[in-house]
């Protein structure tokens, strides 16, 4: 057991605070719980076994991953039942069949005839009746069929015909990220609602199974508040939140369970800057709050307890520099960060923040504890 | 020996191409030879001992990083010549003592009295001569004195009466990522000499020693027409140069030895998309062609072989999802690019794209040969 405090820590690097991670996770999952449908939370923002630990209703999960790789970690972490939430290649099945072999049931997503044939033929080949969901596009933002594409039917039949097992309908409400509010985030979750659900309605008409019916994005998982018809619900940067959240009102900024640790390495006196060691490199280069009503640059300041220092953003980044400075126009008293001053930046995208990092350092809920490290993977 | 060949690959993956990336250096030796400057490549962007192997003159360097791991792990390897091109802070330099005791003699970057005082501190402390160069500020972009700043006398002093070594000056001309063309580039670089130089001369005229004299970035590096006073030059991204350098003029796309691999998962036709496994997550966030004259999206879309396919980008990323379409304007012929086609994707920029990735696949300049696998690392 190491005895690692923040003063240990040398910079940049990534502070995971317990208390507020729990508190987001049972926010959520309580709320799922109310609305009456099973959470399978995403786990490509934190991409950590032991983070997964806190986030999982169970040992073997359920969860939802964006790579291969976090399927083949998570199942040798023992969590079996997990959902491949990006559309599947067919070169890619290879791998999936020797996940099942080791014990994974890994479902796919598709949506096309290319696909299910190519699922089909997999399942036939391996002797495996791959499970499959059929991705149902709400918004336009980016995959899926709309409910009532054509191809739907005709998608459904071939995996169900071919030896694959159909398993139901997915949908992810994008365009709920650009939604400001609760009010504007609940009509993008009932849309989201309303095309799984029709689309589960037309392949049962046809005769066709749709057991699972799975909705959900941190914003419309928050947001709905009748899901009459989903029966499991999807999130991920619910566990650390970020400042993209927090402008479009997901969150508060006290939510925020993620950040960077920074030392100040410089001044450029003349222009109100302060240089830290937190760089793109650290805090990556999402810049989502840039199109939001507050620009965040590339992070809000905190002190080194987290407690944010007001009005103070990273407003550019190199790769290992951040230059701190006021918004735009802030004219309240500013504190001063001498040489060696140690600052927590809040990121505007967890999971790209994360990603940058291989480790994350946990602050305990304990006070006086020591730091836990919890290490981060990438890859694909 | 691994046998390795594009086709085993699974994606999205990062590939070099070998002769592009040799010709890329191999051009920028012969330069600073014929400016007759010593030439200390900057391997944050590779990150890789392999490729370091490539790219530094001598076994032992001389070398550029951006953090301490770096010099940590390059150190290891054998390369002991370092400068540390971040402005130092004094909890670090307890790692750069170790470095010097381990036997590289690593140089680190200040630019102001309470880092020389920390790093003369250091020095006495550990008996170690830390060498240390003075940032110079040659075009207001980021750290360091202008040439004519007082503080520049008093720094010196400060390492040199202090029981440091005090190794010289240096300069970034980091505003010349925004000037197109070779003429606006040769500016920059005048400008950025100009300012080393004249803070040697400072120096000198003090009675201080200033045995280096070290300037450069990749615009000014290739476009620089005479380097009187400099002795050293630095350069770092044109070992794979990317889009943000073709856009400047300070390569071509042809040039460009970095892509990512990427498979085609899927199309929304009435959109004119398709869907490929190349997300922000294996391009990154970055999007510095963003402000330049042709945005060129999250990157050019290229046939498996390399060949740019015209009139093609990657318009938007999510995290495991990149989406090709035709530039605003385009109203060329498109090829057909059906489920599981291959690409390559040319990144914004490389230092960015490759941070995303733990290797490289390296295409030989050999035909028909196998990938060699180089391992890339991260962290501080």
């Amino acid at each position: 057991m190491s005895d690692v405090r923040l003063s240990d820590l040398s910079t940049p690097c990534l502070l995971v605070d317990e208390a507020i991670m729990k508190r987001n996770i049972d926010r959520l999952s309580r709320y799922a719980a109310s609305l009456g449908v099973t959470l399978r939370p995403h786990l490509k923002t934190t991409k950590s076994v032991e983070a997964a630990r806190y986030v999982l209703a169970d040992e073997y999960g359920p969860a939802t991953v964006s790579t291969l790789a976090e399927a083949e970690i998570f199942a040798e972490a023992g969590i079996t039942d997990i959902l491949y939430a990006v559309g599947i290649s067919p070169d890619k099945l290879d791998r999936v069949v020797a996940l099942h072999r080791a014990g994974c049931r890994l479902i796919v997503l598709l949506d096309s005839i290319a696909q299910a044939e190519a699922v089909a033929a997999a399942s036939k080949d391996s002797g495996i009746a791959i499970p499959a969901m059929i991705e149902i596009d709400s918004d336009g933002h980016r995959s899926g069929l709309t409910a009532d594409d054509p191809a739907l039917i005709d998608v459904g039949r071939i995996l169900n015909a071919g030896g694959a097992e159909l398993c139901g309908v997915l949908c992810h409400a994008g365009e709920s990220y650009g939604a400001i509010g609760r009010a504007a985030q609940a009509v993008c979750a009932e849309q989201e609602r309303r095309a799984v659900v029709d689309a589960s309605d037309r392949l049962r008409d046809t005769g066709l199974p749709c057991p699972v019916v799975s909705a959900g994005s941190t914003p419309t998982a928050h947001a709905a508040k009748d899901l009459t018809g989903v029966t499991e619900l999807r999130a991920g940067v619910y566990v650390f939140f970020d400042l993209v959240m927090a402008g479009i009102e997901v969150c508060d900024v006290d939510d925020i369970a993620l950040s960077v640790l920074t030392t100040v390495i410089g001044h450029q006196t003349t222009r109100g800057w302060t240089i830290c060691d937190a760089g793109w490199m650290a805090m990556s280069r999402d810049r989502g709050t840039a199109s939001q009503r507050v620009d965040q640059g590339y992070g809000v300041v905190c002190d080194e307890s987290g407690k944010v220092i007001p009005g103070l953003i990273v407003i550019q980044a190199n790769q290992e520099h951040g230059v701190i400075a006021p918004y735009p126009k802030f004219d309240g008293d500013l504190p001063d960060l001498p040489l060696g001053t140690r600052l927590r930046i809040l990121p505007n995208h967890a999971c790209a923040t994360a990603a940058q990092h291989q480790h994350y350092h946990v602050i305990p809920v304990e006070a006086d504890a020591p730091l836990a490290s919890w290490r981060r993977f990438g890859g694909w």
